[in-house]
């Protein structure tokens, strides 16, 4: 059989096998697959936990918003290169969508020269998101107001170099190697009209390293997430896509923030337990507000303490974002980012959190909540915005089409 | 309860569920942990699959060396402060010795005020190295003639940033994560007495994502480590610890050469895969020698094709390395990395191998095969090392002692 024959038959096999989910490989398929001697089963199928694990890229909504976290997220910034036209974002999400349908049901894409790198999408999702730029070429009269950089706040200390940027790729999966190759094979296809402006790489734990289905943790030792509308619910497509709640710039359009934020653990490492509880208004052992016994109690912020001062503080994270105001609330997707650096003598490095929050308005849900926190919030102490970018997320594609195609064809 | 015997409880907790296994908390310890409300079992336990996995750090050798690589690894390289002397040495090998004892056994050293973090050893495993300065001080008349650097080779491109390093700390675990938490833990003791020279991180396929037991890929595509000693056989200790073959410079103590080799995806990428096969000698489906049908095979070097040319190229990978000379064998331990860079307009940005090898005496085992490589090898069209570093890596410690005691009592 030759290398090609070789090689389609084993990305039909692996397609096969991910759209259906683990262990699912159809008897057909596999004896096919025997007869032709390209594959021969794994003794230890059942380890392939999550490698062969799929979530579909097609759809009225794309992947990577509701999806939950993957262990391992590239947040990619491009900005087109000058003189970019319409027609020339029009072919790059073309080429990017058909790359991205392939590797996330783990098929190389056209001109993948390494294929085997395909074969475990672990969960891959590849999200986009149109900046300013993108939006005006393909879809001027739809722009968004909030759709421009965020006010400026007291505690930002933004850097250029983390932010803004014309067209978001968000690259999830629960393999590393996974999320590198899918990157590597998008980037060769966008670089003739475009230059990497960022590349932000974040993670969470490990699938099998914690249980399921936890609030992540920050590198402050933070439970984070705990207030966070979850998929399927009302309260999500409200939040997310404005059903009955602000309304979306789009049908089962969304928007994305991307906040880079430095965490001096240096600083923080003087705070000793109690006062670090007292800054957030949680408990550390398991994110339990101070108020509390467990992680998705409510907090009661009216409790007082015996001298009569309220538990939760006024300066508290937890008091400061939040309102009764219920259009306030955002969808986040966090991930931690420690970036090695050398001769340093002795310090932390360059650790935090990428912020990223899916509302379907900005200015009415995400602006509110961060002019309380610039205001007053105990963390600010510890903590530093030093990278912003906001994004509009066009709805999904159908198979044959490309992510935002119903907005040239409006 | 109060805060802090809630956390003392919970340590013990996990220190007997670790030291243990996964899901092997003890009756007893889960009923006066229900009672103390400090644990409650987790529902998704099963999922678990490695959070919980420990790897001894007690021992007549280092864990590290042997030990199935994890998915990550962060090769840290320290350089002592001016001044420091042997006492200084044996402080900081002791505090740190202490720090990855709890670690790796999912406890929280002394100090950690993210205790959280340490939950998950997901079998972290921290590794000493001494460079020439740190050998010097501790045991002068000990050191091997090999622990220096290694001697200039043509292709080499080195740069300082990645290179030597008087004190090395190899830190690995299957989360990336806890290897996070324990690299800020193990700086916050060497920080007074030490500077962080360099710290190059890699990554291999995370658990559940390929079958386990099988050699990894590289970012070339490539099956990368085929042939490699198996922990547990004579080969291996011959090899490693010097039984029967090159003696090793101490008694279960090794050697690490550490080389960070850039490889050029952009160039790579022009070359077509018989090309690339022919370069390296092995089949890219599946890292068969050209000769064979299957990875491990033996390749058949003296099989010649129809034109009467050798299947096996003159100059590719597989053969140059190899020798019939015995002694000439390493123990490989590489990790891929990929670096984000930006402002590089569509440059497919710093990648390559962290090659890590283990070896009893680097001058008769690993010096003679780069000689050859370096002489001629295809692969070196794409490759360039850019970092070396070589540690003499010191026995390990029984529980109360720490790495390198040994030397000091000799």
């Amino acid at each position: 059989m030759s290398e090609l024959g070789d090689r389609v038959s084993r990305r039909r096999l692996l397609a096969a096998g991910g759209a259906a989910g683990v262990g699912a490989v159809s008897a057909v398929g596999l004896e096919s697959a025997r007869r032709a001697g390209a594959f021969r089963p794994d003794p230890d199928a059942d380890r392939w936990a999550h490698g062969r694990d799929t979530v579909a890229f097609h759809g009225p909504r794309q992947a990577g918003v509701g999806t939950t976290p993957q262990a391992f997220a590239s947040f990619v910034g491009l900005d087109l290169h000058a003189g970019a036209t319409r027609d020339t974002v029009r072919r790059l999400l073309t080429v990017l969508s058909d790359d991205a349908a392939a590797l996330t049901q783990g098929r190389a894409p056209l001109g993948d020269q390494e294929p085997w790198l395909a074969q475990n999408p672990s969960r891959l999702t590849v999200t986009f998101g149109f900046g300013p730029r993108v939006l005006a070429l393909v879809a001027g009269d739809l722009r968004p107001d909030w759709l421009r950089p965020l006010p400026r706040f007291s505690v930002d200390r933004l850097e250029d170099r983390w932010s803004g940027g014309d067209l978001l790729l968000q690259i999830c999966a629960e393999d590393r190697l996974t999320v590198s190759h899918a990157q590597r094979m998008l980037f060769k296809d966008a670089r003739s009209t475009t230059a990497v402006r960022w590349i932000q790489e974040g993670f969470r734990h490990t699938v099998g390293s914690t249980a399921s289905g936890g609030s992540m943790r920050n590198l402050f030792g933070q439970v984070d997430g705990t207030v966070n509308p979850a998929p399927g619910t009302e309260e999500f497509e409200r939040v997310v896509y404005g059903r009955g709640g602000c309304p979306a710039w789009v049908e089962d359009g969304t928007a994305l923030v991307l906040r880079r934020i430095a965490m001096d653990l240096d600083t923080w490492d003087e705070v000793d337990t109690p006062a670090r509880e007292d800054s957030v208004g949680r408990r550390l052992t398991d994110g339990a507000p101070l108020t509390g016994s467990s992680e998705h109690e409510e907090p009661d912020f009216a409790a007082k303490g015996p001298l009569g001062f309220p538990v939760i503080a006024g300066y508290a994270h937890i008091r400061r974002s939040r309102t009764g105001n219920p259009p306030e609330q955002i969808h986040r997707r966090a991930y931690n980012y420690d970036v090695p650096g050398a001769g340093v003598p002795g310090a932390a490095g360059d650790v935090g959190l990428l912020f990223a929050s899916y509302q379907a308005d900005v200015d009415r849900q995400f602006v509110p909540i961060q002019q309380r926190l610039d205001e007053l919030d105990m963390l600010n102490t510890w903590t530093t915005p030093v990278g912003s970018a906001v994004f509009a997320v066009p709805p999904g594609c159908t198979e044959g089409g490309f992510v935002g195609d119903v907005l040239f064809d409006a």
